[in-house]
C-alpha cells in the first residue's frame, strides 16, 4: 500500500521511535512525580528531560510551560476554553480545524462573542488585514493555524502575532500540521500557545498532544491528582502540573523525545524540502490532467506544507478515493474534519482529495498517484 | 529493586502487552475512522474489536458504549462534569479520589450541590445508609470508587446501585483500582457509568484510559473531529464519537486488549489471589511490629484490594519510603493524589505509606519489605 495520509497520522514511524516507546514499557513504566520511590524519580527527570527538548526545539519560555496532552484536539480545547472569561471576544479564521471551531461554538453559546476572519488565498497581508479589522477593546484571544491541514496553505503566523502583541491580545497557533515540518519559534513569532501533534510531522505515536503555555490557563477543564498539593480541594497554580493531573503517557512523550531526535538527525529543513519536491510534482502532474480541480496554490517553500487537495470534476472525493484505494494508494477523501475550510473552499458537499506525503514516500508513489488519476474513467 | 507501587501503574508490563504495542506502531499507525482508505478502516476494525472486548469484559451496554480515553481521570472528569445539570445534587464518598473530588468542588463553586457520604470502614451497610441519608429530590448522580487506592478497602458497589437503580439516580462508579484485579459487571452492579485505568490492573500501557457510557453524555468537554459529521459546528450525538475527538491513542488501545487477554490467560481471580495472598502476609507481619500502624483493615478475599497503607509512628510517610527505597524498595508515600481519604483517616499531615504488589511480586519481595521495616531505627 502506498500510503500518502501522513497528514492524518504519519504512517510510518522510525525504528528510533519505536525502540523509544519499547525501551519506555521495558524499564520505565512508573508514574512519574508520585511517591518519591527511585523508579518514579528517574521517569519523571525523564520526562523532564523531554520538556526540556520540546521547550528548545520551538523556544517555549521554560520547560515547565510545555504540557503533555492526549493530543492537539486536547491541547487547542485546553487553552481555547482555558483563557476566555465571559463576555470576552474571540477571532478565528475561516480555515480553522473542527478542534477550534467546535469549542469556539460551545464558548459562544455560553455567551463568548466570535468572529471568524476570511482567509485571503496566496496573500498573507489581505489575510491579517482580515483579523486586524475584527479587533474590538474586548478581544481576548486569536487563533490562528500555522498551516492549512486541507490546502496546506502557511498562514502568516509572525505577522500576526506582531499583531497580538502589540494590542495585548493572546495568540494561539494551531501547530498541528506544521510542527516538525518547518520551524516554530514562539518568541520571535510572539506565539503565546502552540499547540501541536507530534503524531503528525514529529513521527511520534497516536495519542500524544503538546501544548506550550507561554501564558497561564485560568480555568483548566481537566482536574484531578498532580502528584503535587494532593491536600487541596483545587489544582496547584504550578505549571505543568496544573494542566497535567493524572498519569502521563510516559511510553508517548519517550516517543516524541526519539521524534525529535529522528528529525535533528536526519535535518528539519531537507526532509521539508524533500517533501515540498513530491508534493511540487504531484502539482505539476495534476495540472495537466483534464478535468481534475486543484484547491492548493502552487507549491512554494515555507509558503505552503506538503499537504495538497483536489478533484475530479463530477465525482465525489470520497469515489476518487476509493478507487485509489482499489489501486493500492491510500489518500484521504472527505472534510479532514475541517467545516470551515470547506465552506471557505465551497466544497462542503464534494469534500476533497488530500494527499501528504511524509519523508518516507517517494516520487514513484506520487507518479503512481498521477497515473492512476490520469486513467481514472 | 523491588517494585511495590503497582496501585500507581504496574511497573512490569506483560511481553505480550509490549508486542501488541511495538505490532500497532510497526503495521496499524493509522487514523481510525478517517480517510475511509484501507489503512484506516484496518485500523478502525482493530479498535473495534478492543471495544467489543472491553464491553464483554465488564459486561457494558455495547462497543459503542464504550469510550477511550486518556487516563481514568479523564474519564470521571467527562462523566462527573458531562451529566450535571445546573442545580442538581451529587453525592460523593469520603474516600474518593481527587480526580473526583476536585472536579466535583469546580461543579459546587458553578452552582452544583455537592455532599460527601462518610464511608464506614469495613460496614458496607452502614456506608450504604450514609448515602442513603443524603439522598434529595434533585440527587442526579452518586459516585463512589470500586476500591481504595489507600486503603484497599472494596465499597458495597452492588448495594448502592440497588439503590440509584430504584430511585433512578445515575451511578458513577470509579473502577481505577479494581478493573483487573475483581469481576466488575454493570448491569449485575447497576453502573451507569465506569471509569477504567488500564494501565493498573489490567497491565496497559501508561496513557490509556475507559469510560463505559450506558447512558449519555449531555456536556462533552472536549470537542473536535470525531471523522463524522464534520459539517456540523457541534459533536455528533452518536457513541463513542461524541466522545472521542482527536486522533485515539491506538498503541494504548491495542495494549489494553493485549491486557485483557494476558488477564484471561492467567485467570483474573488466581491473580487475584496470589496478589491478596502477598498482601496477607504483608498484613500479619507489619501487625507484628511494634511502632507501626496499619490503615487496611485485614485482608480479605473480595472485602479488598491487593493495596495497604501503614505508617511508623513517630515517623513521616515519606521518611519511611525514602529509608525503603535506599533499601532497594519502591513504595508510595504522601497523600495517593486523595485528600479526603487521609481527611477521614486522619494522615493529612503524615500521608501514608503505600504497598501495593501485582502479579509479578513475590513472597520474598514482602519478606524483604517487612524485615526492613522491622530493623527500620
Amino acid at each position: 500500500m502506498i500510503y500518502l495520509d501522513n497528514a492524518a497520522t504519519t504512517g510510518k514511524k522510525p525504528p528510533e521511535v519505536i525502540s523509544a516507546v519499547n525501551r519506555t514499557l521495558n524499564e520505565l513504566s512508573y508514574n512519574p512525580g508520585r511517591g518519591g520511590h527511585s523508579p518514579s524519580v528517574k521517569a519523571a527527570e525523564a520526562v523532564y528531560s523531554v520538556r526540556k527538548k520540546v521547550a528548545s526545539f520551538f523556544a517555549a519560555k521554560g520547560a515547565e510551560r510545555v504540557i503533555f496532552t492526549p493530543s492537539c484536539t486536547y491541547s487547542l480545547n485546553f487553552v481555547v476554553k482555558g483563557i476566555m472569561h465571559r463576555g470576552d471576544h474571540i477571532i478565528i479564521s475561516s480555515m480553522e480545524h473542527n478542534a477550534v471551531y467546535r469549542p469556539v461554538e460551545t464558548l459562544r453559546k455560553m455567551g463568548a462573542e466570535v468572529d471568524i476572519a476570511e482567509v485571503i488565498f496566496g496573500d498573507s497581508e489581505a489575510t491579517v488585514r482580515s483579523f486586524k479589522r475584527l479587533i474590538k477593546k474586548n478581544t481576548r484571544a486569536i487563533v490562528l493555524m500555522h498551516g492549512s491541514n486541507v490546502t496546506g496553505e502557511i498562514f502568516p503566523i509572525e505577522a500576526l502575532g506582531e499583531v497580538c502583541n502589540e494590542k495585548g491580545i493572546l495568540f494561539v497557533v494551531d501547530g498541528a500540521q506544521s510542527a516538525g515540518l518547518i520551524p516554530i519559534d514562539m518568541k520571535k513569532m510572539h506565539i503565546d500557545y502552540l499547540a501541536v501533534a507530534p503524531h503528525k510531522g514529529m513521527y511520534a505515536p497516536m495519542g500524544t498532544g503538546i501544548l506550550i503555555a507561554n501564558k497561564d490557563i485560568p480555568f483548566p477543564i481537566i482536574e484531578g491528582g498532580t502528584g503535587s498539593q494532593s491536600a487541596l480541594p483545587y489544582l496547584p497554580e504550578e505549571y505543568p502540573e496544573r494542566m497535567e493531573s493524572g498519569t502521563l503517557n510516559l511510553p508517548g512523550i519517550m516517543g516524541i523525545s526519539a521524534g525529535i531526535d529522528f528529525i535533528s538527525k536526519k535535518g528539519m529543513d531537507r526532509m521539508y524540502r524533500a517533501e515540498m519536491g513530491l508534493v511540487d510534482r504531484l502539482y505539476s502532474g495534476l495540472k495537466k490532467i483534464p478535468n481534475v480541480q486543484i484547491y492548493s496554490e502552487q507549491p512554494h517553500l515555507y509558503k505552503s506544507l506538503p499537504v495538497l487537495s483536489f478533484n475530479v470534476k463530477g465525482k465525489d472525493s470520497s469515489r476518487v478515493a476509493e478507487y485509489l484505494n482499489n489501486k493500492g494508494i491510500a489518500v484521504r477523501a472527505g472534510l479532514h474534519c475541517a467545516a470551515l475550510a470547506h465552506k471557505r473552499l465551497g466544497t462542503v458537499t464534494s469534500g476533497t482529495v488530500r494527499v501528504s506525503p511524509s519523508v518516507f514516500n517517494t516520487v514513484a508513489d506520487i507518479d503512481a498517484l498521477l497515473s492512476a488519476v490520469k486513467f481514472m474513467k
